[in-house]
């Protein structure tokens, strides 16, 4: 209840939501968090609404029947596709708005957004950012080589560095001021990215921006950091364990990580959950 | 039943697998033939071996529930991690013995595998190479990369050239006198793996061995070209829809494809299947 320290439910469909996580808990200490990433059904980024619904539902489902106190979806493509349309109890947000608005408040002319073909194809970085200004010209490009790249570990070689400004090439010869990163991979890729834009660019990054607004929302409604960071915990899971999500998610993190295993029903309606072994047993 | 033409099934985790199919038409052109491709689900190759069972099992029993006389796992990922397990009635086959053949065939000394994370790790084909000829040496090499390139149509891009230099590098080093392609993507690459390995590597792609291998057990019992390719059909069903699956396809299959949309029950034992509308309507 409002006064203790709240318990929040963060899914993504792979570990890239842990840049949401390390946002968090750098902003709310004495919050606990279970995060829940859906590697089994990974990427969203390729699929249709429909897929990303029925999932994103399941991974809702999972989370409030652990009693979350509140839930961020912290997958660009799930906050495009599904967001509106999720049953959810717990108060609850996407990345969407919260990297809209950080674009927003950062732009002086023109916003390139990069993302999955799914968020790109949604358009709704682009109605999000119109909403806010309408005088803001928007451009997108999908990137679906940069979510292979960060998982591969690629982040800093030169391969990754000209795949990347493949991508940016017409965004930066369209001139924009900032560039939206649509996707919780990329602030792995911020190097990169800020060397390829130059400083004439500003990034943004959705996985701060939505940190700032669960923050403030909470402490609106009068949750506190209690006991404080020692009576916090952090718990992951995945819907499917190997070696790969464990040491990015530790890079991510920047600490050791343990992702637990377990089942998530995909009819989404009461099933059961097996808490089976640890990443890396399979 | 034999004397008549035959109705294969094939399943791959996208459409990569229609390589097999491709063979398949060439060789056996009165055969028809149900295509699923599990595109809500890719890929396999990141995944654990007890996800990639279950969602193999529930490919086999829709295409058991339609009736199909042969069955062929044209996924290197699931032929490597789930083909012994596999509870299916009609005769099958995956694409990974018929690959080691191929490579034992045409090698001298050292065999070179490229495949994806989860294959690489299962062993499964050096197991299967020294299993035919214990003088060989073997040599993997894990291409994560590789799919998603394929997807993004960057086949014949200067990028892929660095990225599949990059990954033969130590093979090539090794002096591998044969390069078995272990992942029904890759023969979309052969342009560039060839450019990379020179004239000195044979290249070796399991899609064509798995169809000679089928058709040489399908005419053995009996099956034929029964009215010929007038009355043969091709079906593709894909668990996703989106329509980078329906331009890949395309591209594999060299004509124009129509993916229908169909939900595979995930429990595999029965549920129902929603025809659903073709690809790009989602």
């Amino acid at each position: 209840m409002p006064g203790a320290q709240p318990l929040i439910g963060v899914f993504d469909s792979g570990v890239g939501g842990l840049t949401v996580v390390a946002a968090l808990r750098r902003r709310l200490p004495g919050a606990s968090i279970l995060y829940l990433g859906d590697t089994a059904r990974l990427p969203y980024g390729t699929k249709s609404r429909r897929t990303v619904l029925r999932y994103s539902q399941a991974n809702v489902d999972f989370l409030e029947r652990r009693r979350v106190d509140a839930l961020v979806v912290a997958c660009n493509t799930a906050s495009a596709m599904a967001l509106d349309d999720l049953v959810v109890r717990a108060p609850h947000w996407g990345v969407l708005e919260p990297g809209a608005s950080a674009a927003v408040a950062s732009a002086r002319r023109h916003v390139g957004v990069i993302a999955t073909e799914s968020t790109v194809r949604s358009g709704a970085y682009e109605e999000a950012i119109r909403r806010l200004d309408p005088r803001l010209r928007v451009s997108q490009q999908a990137c679906p080589l940069l979510v292979p790249l960060v998982e591969e570990g690629w982040e800093e070689d030169e391969i990754t560095g000209r795949i990347v400004a493949r991508y940016l090439e017409p965004l930066l010869a369209e001139g924009i001021d900032t560039l939206l990163l649509g996707c919780t991979h990329y602030p792995m890729l911020r190097g990169v990215l800020e060397r390829v834009c130059g400083p004439e660019v500003t990034l943004v990054d959705s996985a701060e921006s939505t940190g700032a607004l669960v923050e403030q929302a909470l402490r609106g409604r009068g949750w506190t950091d209690g006991a404080g960071p020692e009576s916090a915990s952090v718990r992951l899971f995945a819907t499917d364990a190997g070696p790969r999500f464990a040491r990015l998610a530790e890079r991510i993190l920047g600490e050791p990580a343990t992702l637990e295993w377990i089942d998530v029903d995909e009819s989404g309606t009461g099933g059961t959950l097996r808490i089976g072994e640890e990443v890396g047993t399979s």
